[in-house]
């Protein structure tokens, strides 16, 4: 763990830096397994499975026997804490409909804007040793809040040909249509193309490693919508002396324990927590597993000690991180000051964790700076916003002379004579 | 003008067939010039001018002087009517604003959602033959109402090395900060890089030929964010035997001199209407400039006769045209069934170019069938929604057992231990 005192501007960009995500290599063979797919459909995704995953797929789609088996494995006490958190994001999530828009904006000139949900969407969750059935809380219940149609979702199955029992039941119970046992870049060219089982959706959401990100850049740039870009998680902690340095060393290796690539980043103005932390920091690391994993995302991180709040507050809006966690005395006007970030998190009792399951704000998140420009996934997300506009014949009348006038001026002649022939002029 | 009557829907697909872009021959050129533009900043943007636009750049970016020119040289009724356009456009998207959303979720528990502008955006304005003054007004008003703090624009300057007066003048009526002589795809490598000359922007949005489209598409998948993918413009018109031939025709040639690609299509109950319109088109026609682009669009234009409204609708919904004008006695009804559309045009008197201009809403929209899953360009597209959280000592405490019990499930135990410190637990 790198501790920097009062780094100067000049510092400041390597200090940024995240990790590189060079995905050249990954480009060809992703084209390739899209093109595969969109040709070859089942039939491709069955190859995949057997070379790629070791199994025979026979089932493409989970069936309702799998899924009373699955509701049957998963203990009453993760149901219960599934259902809390379940509650928390749909009060959240619900609470962002917005209302249709009416403005008149000339006498007889009516305006609409009204949230019309994407019709067919699909989620993807990653196989692999973590069973991600919180992500699934976190897409599926805000598309079921916008009145989606069609939810369908691909996860990969293991050795055994199953999906785990928690990621099976949460999606049942978040109202997921269909489920197929697909994963990897084939998994997001099949919901991008269809296949004779998997349905063709719009828009495609969740997270994935680089195969799977490749895919999903691939496919929007071909037209079928995703939920944002996608780089390694991250969190950037602003601490003052008021901050304990366990609450701080535990927020750094759960970020750790996403993965390898994974960067913490705490700006204090206390030089004593900066110099606490790595000790705090390996005493709880000797309580947790995944020792090498950890070691190697937080070999990248930094500490960065800095002269003010509004230094800190620089810094964080230029780094623009996932998670931000203000840890601070005063956390709520630093709040005031977040131009770039994911999610923010106030106060000594608000970890990262609680919203990465169940307090109720959503946890797919810009990573890598896109929170510059991109929202988390929310309500939003699964709707589009159409507009509408109704003019009486009074409205076009006292529009018309504008509308004629700038047709024409941006020489438009066809557009000026579309208004002309409704108002009887030439 | 092609006239199909009742197709069966295994004709639908056919009919609902876009021009295709293909744009692999684009895609090195562009990487070129972002590649050159990225390492030889304003150089690079001269050496183009030079090449593609044969005009020698002296200042990149436009003075305090050529705005006064401007000024002068824009017509007085020209200003009115933008006037007109930028106060519609601004209430209406002003009411798009949001309220910051709190909801506490559990006692302890508050999470709060809040729009935040996005700091710096770049706008494309293209150059050609049709000034696109109005879509200075449709890019530049959101983005001063959400509160963007830097606002820049590229468009070509003109082989007399100067920017069309109406665009400039609308530029800055409207608060854009800086306007730089740059066109093509080089324009959204600068804004997107940044040069000596050009601020480097968070998001870009615009218009623009293939060229440009191709370069926002790359820059995107760098990790700039981009208004929306597009492709040719395009109508669809759903009308009943209450709709005037003229009225439709006047909405066909409007779409058509948006391009040789765009397409048109009516859809109707009305046999007598589908017959009547070719020959009301051709009068018309004869009143217009540029005959052989709009015969060019034309003639990929289709007229359609269905059964009823719930067939139309069908075929609408399943289009998911950019404009959709419902121009029918039961106007109203139908725009409730709208699922897939860019921006609906309701009733006689709401022609497209109303709302291309004037009427308030916004003209950056959705082609291509990205209707499906994208919003036309809105108040949104300028803003970020963060979300914040905060938990006090109880909310920790009533939330703990959910996340340490989840976070233990998933096999993230460094997740799990965030809260124990928190709360006093193992």
């Amino acid at each position: 763990m790198n501790i920097v005192k009062y780094p100067s501007q000049a510092q400041w960009a390597a200090l940024m830096q995240r990790a590189a995500t060079v995905n050249n290599d990954a480009r060809a063979v992703v084209a390739d397994i899209i093109a595969n797919v969109r040709q070859h459909g089942d039939e491709a995704l069955r190859e995949y499975a057997s070379r790629f995953d070791r199994i025979t797929l026979a089932d493409i789609k989970v069936s309702a026997f799998e899924f009373e088996e699955a509701e049957a494995l998963v203990s009453q006490e993760l149901k219960d804490s599934i259902a809390q958190a379940k509650s928390n994001i749909e009060a959240f999530h619900a609470a962002q409909r917005m209302q249709e828009i009416e403005v008149e904006t000339m006498p007889g000139v009516v305006c609409r804007q009204r949230a019309v949900p994407i019709t067919s969407v699909g989620l993807y969750i990653p196989g692999g040793n973590s069973p991600l059935f919180s992500t699934v809380l976190m897409l599926a219940v805000p598309a079921k809040i916008a009145g989606c149609r069609n939810i369908v979702m691909c996860t990969p199955a293991g050795r055994d040909g199953k999906v785990h029992p928690a990621i099976l039941y949460t999606a049942a119970l978040c109202g997921v249509d269909e489920v197929y046992k697909v994963g990897g870049a084939q998994a997001v060219a099949a919901m991008a193309c269809g296949t004779e089982t998997v349905k063709r959706v719009s828009k495609i959401f969740g997270p994935g490693n680089r195969w799977v990100m490749e895919a999903k850049m691939q496919v929007s740039s071909a037209g079928v919508a995703i939920d944002m870009p996608a780089g390694p998680s991250e969190v950037m902690i602003i601490a003052d002396a008021s901050a304990q340095a366990a609450h701080v060393a535990s927020d750094f290796l759960s970020q750790a324990e996403h993965g390898p690539d994974s960067q913490s980043i705490l700006l204090t103005t206390s030089e004593a927590l900066a110099e606490q932390l790595p000790e705090v920091t390996e005493e709880l690391l000797n309580q947790l597993p995944r020792r090498e994993m950890m070691e190697k995302s937080l070999s990248h991180s930094h500490v960065i000690v800095l002269h003010d709040d509004e230094e800190m507050m620089r810094f964080a809006n230029e780094y623009a991180p996932e998670h931000l966690i203000i840890n601070h005395a005063s956390a709520d006007a630093l709040a005031l000051e977040v131009e770039n970030a994911g999610s923010v998190f106030l106060g000594p009792y608000s970890p990262e964790s609680a919203g990465d399951y169940a307090s109720g704000t959503n946890h797919t998140l810009p990573t890598s700076g896109y929170a510059t420009a991109y929202s988390g996934v929310n309500l939003d997300s699964f709707t589009k916003k159409i507009t509408f506009q109704q003019l009486s014949r009074e409205g076009i009348e006292s529009l018309a002379q504008s509308v004629m006038t700038m047709a024409e001026a941006e020489d438009l002649m066809a557009h000026r004579i579309a208004v002309a022939v409704r108002v009887g002029k030439k």
